[in-house]
């Protein structure tokens, strides 16, 4: 059974993991019968935004240990993530992907990728495994390895991945830019997808064509 | 289009709401083009967990903040709920059942269920439209309304149900009990599915269960 790691950065769609994209994954990959370990950064939140009112909290809180909500307790610190224990990963979108994991989300085109994430990102290109990222999630991937990417047709957005080095492919909610020599699948999700429903349908199609990449 | 309703109690696994569970109920209501709004009480949680560690936080959390995580910020005060504006509502599981909206989690048997939870049970049962219950929270309509349900099978649990007024029917993950006279669903999810995939099975039968039960 193929394993995929799953790189989560907190749990709520304004500081950390967007839950239905994270959830989701985990789902496409169970139905695909693929084993997962999820993985997150063990450092402070940037923030913590109450999800009721919209307003930053004063509480803080730790990526992993909120990730763990989502992943029911059975996660690791991405400190232990190695290419060569999974066949490929796959980093779910939600603004913690651009706070926690990167920078991107308050400093915009001059941002950051987190040091480990970067180090993920690296290990799994040079070992030719796959990577794929929803959402928010492939400023990860334009900031350290370029390559053919979408977020979708924003073109603010996308026009900050161009000025890092990345080149952008406009895509709807139910299609995959698959960057077929880096090995990267991105997919809009709920940059695009205005319920639920078309969040699983992109989802699934980035697990699908992950599964394509992934040498036999 | 028809609207459910869908009552949280917080968000993961050990303190709220099961997110997997609330999150493929979401997802199972939007794939069948049924509209929802998310509730949760305005109260403090009983406590919170860590979910890496397992242990007690000294932390203070809201229920109605935290499940607005899972519901991305659209989420009403339960006493906002009234049966007259949906076809039905749905209960997902997790501790947050069992600890925030009825104390069963740590009074056993002798447990109270939340006045506004109870409140809304009792009004979409008197306006005859189906009340679903996934995991532990059919213990909630197992005090209100007594009832055919189900948590699986396991004895101790299906016990403490039976002496407070419930019959208990065991069910596999994928099985719904249907109580016809009552308009109950209930399916074990958690309590027995070994993985997401099986949760989602689950939840999807007790949605389309639900579907037949809803008056045209």
């Amino acid at each position: 059974m193929k394993k995929i790691a799953v790189v989560l950065s907190g749990c709520g769609v304004f500081d950390g993991s967007e839950i239905h994209e994270a959830t989701l994954t985990l789902l496409a990959l169970s139905k695909n019968e693929l084993e997962y370990q999820c993985f997150a950064p063990d450092k402070d939140q940037y923030h913590v935004i109450n999800h009721l009112t919209k307003e930053v909290s004063e509480e803080k809180r730790n990526v992993l240990i909120e990730s763990a909500r989502i992943a029911r307790g059975n996660i690791k610190p991405i400190s232990e993530l190695h290419a060569n224990d999974f066949s490929g990963v796959i980093f779910p979108g939600g603004h913690g992907a651009a706070k926690n994991l990167s920078s991107f989300g308050y400093k915009g085109e001059n941002y950051e990728v987190d040091e480990d994430i970067a180090r993920v990102i690296v290990d799994f290109h040079e070992s030719h495994k796959p990577i794929a990222a929803l959402c928010i999630a492939p400023v990860l991937i334009a900031k350290v390895l370029g390559g053919n990417l979408t977020i979708g047709n924003d073109k603010s957005t996308a026009d900050k991945l161009i000025k890092v080095g990345a080149k952008h492919i406009d895509k709807e909610y139910h299609e995959v830019a698959i960057d077929e020599k880096n090995l990267i699948i991105t997919n809009p999700c709920y940059m695009l997808a205005d319920n639920i429903y078309k969040v699983y349908v992109g989802v699934q199609a980035t697990v699908e064509a992950m599964m394509g990449l992934i040498k036999k």
